[in-house]
């Protein structure tokens, strides 16, 4: 699984401060200690900690790029914020762009534009499926606005292997919303089998236990579940040992990483940094 | 998921040495401490423990029975050792019968016997996907098995949906075995659909980390995945917290149990006796 360490993220209090405060131990520290739990990508998301976003992004990316090489995840719906991270950012160890919709009726061309910063820059798009009507809550609409991104990507020349489609997780609690996670697991099977290189997909993880008393054990039976279902990425809490376990051995069962006795020491050996 | 306790089995230490020495109290105990962790059946299974199996047998039904009045699981390859058991055996709960490949060299006809029997104690019937040529390493014949069980079942008039097809699980660790978890994924979603009503599917959970140094690890993040495939039942250790509480988060993702903030306590409380 390629894991996206969400904890440069304007709505956690320690980022949200060190943002504000221009902070940079605390940022440093963050991006260190989860290139080491086994983080392949970085988020960078200013959330609501500063005023001048573009700004913010700008010194967040100069930030984490003086303590480590881990390839950063610029995560903004604003397409000039991403713009202002991609100015100063270093892509050469790759770069991901955190995510569009397939479009709003705000910005019809969304897509496009995030498609075409993630050409540019050589890099891989995280994409919605969620359009200008909103985010579908069922599989059938989850599935056809992936399709409809899939097709966006060929006309464009964007190859689709690089678009990392999120379904868009909801949290498990909210009245009504306990089927969302089944039909999840569904848009993910129905998302790989799309095309031929297929898209990958991902997750923002931590989302489905919002609001739950047993956040860590959802979270993680809720990956592996995911995983075994075809999913490729996730935006998690890398800093949760037992969800890196889980990840691990959901992969050893998928017969993607060797068993071997020492195969939770030697998943973490070889994914961090 | 209907838990089959696995505990009241020679292979185990303390039941064999319960079994040779007519021990009652460690068998209550057994029946009793399962019935309370959330066993739906009690597996019964003489092992080599005994050199009469068919008495040994009628004596763990009887003893069972004057502690706990959970289901049994008559679990023998013999059908004189599972008819000894129904002969003894109050099957107004319920009874399992464990089990029966579709045939086998030297018995060509051992499904017929099983199906016999299960129809006769009003019972339901646990098939291997295994056949006399042995146990089949890949997807296709698995599904073909069932296929041919199912098929059987028809014929003598016993319900698709009494049986549970186990599509056999191999421990995980065994040099070129590492693809066999991920078929048995596959394996159970194409027997789900093998006909209408579906055929129930059950396995012997614990077998796939068999000599691994993370046994309850695998097994449960395995179950979680087979659960999220369509596993109906397992063989299970109940006695594993962790197992049980993994078991009430997948069905709660699921949408087969209901979120609220006490779950898993809730989870318990339905299925324990």
């Amino acid at each position: 699984m390629i894991a996206i360490g969400e904890r440069i993220n304007g709505q956690f209090d320690d980022a949200r401060k060190a943002i504000a405060a221009k902070d940079k131990k605390v940022i440093h520290d963050l991006a260190r200690r989860q290139t080491e739990a086994g983080a392949h990508y970085l988020d960078v998301n200013v959330g609501t900690a500063a005023a001048d976003q573009q700004a913010a992004m700008q010194w967040l990316v100069t930030t984490i790029q003086e303590t480590c090489r881990t390839p950063l995840c610029l995560d903004s719906q604003k397409p000039a914020v991403i713009k202002a991270g991609l100015a100063v950012a270093d892509t050469s160890m790759g770069i991901m762009l955190n995510s569009s919709p397939l479009d709003k009726k705000s910005d019809p061309n969304v897509l496009d534009t995030y498609i075409g910063m993630a050409k540019e820059s050589n890099g891989v798009l995280i994409t919605l499926t969620m359009d200008k009507e909103g985010v579908p809550q069922n599989v059938e609409k989850r599935v056809e606005i992936a399709a409809f991104i899939v097709g966006k990507a060929m006309e464009l020349d964007f190859p689709v292997d690089k678009l990392y489609i999120d379904p868009i997780v909801l949290p498990v609690n909210v009245p009504g919303a306990q089927t969302q996670p089944g039909f999840l697991l569904e848009a993910i099977r129905q998302i790989k089998i799309l095309n031929d290189p297929a898209p990958m997909t991902t997750l923002g993880l931590s989302n489905v236990s919002q609001g739950t008393t047993e956040r860590s054990l959802i979270n993680r039976i809720f990956l592996s579940m995911a995983l075994s279902a075809g999913l490729d990425s996730a935006i998690v809490d890398v800093f949760d040992d037992k969800l890196m376990d889980v990840v691990a051995t959901t992969e050893m069962l998928l017969n993607k990483q060797i068993y071997s006795d020492s195969f939770l020491r030697a998943y973490r050996a070889l994914h961090t940094g």
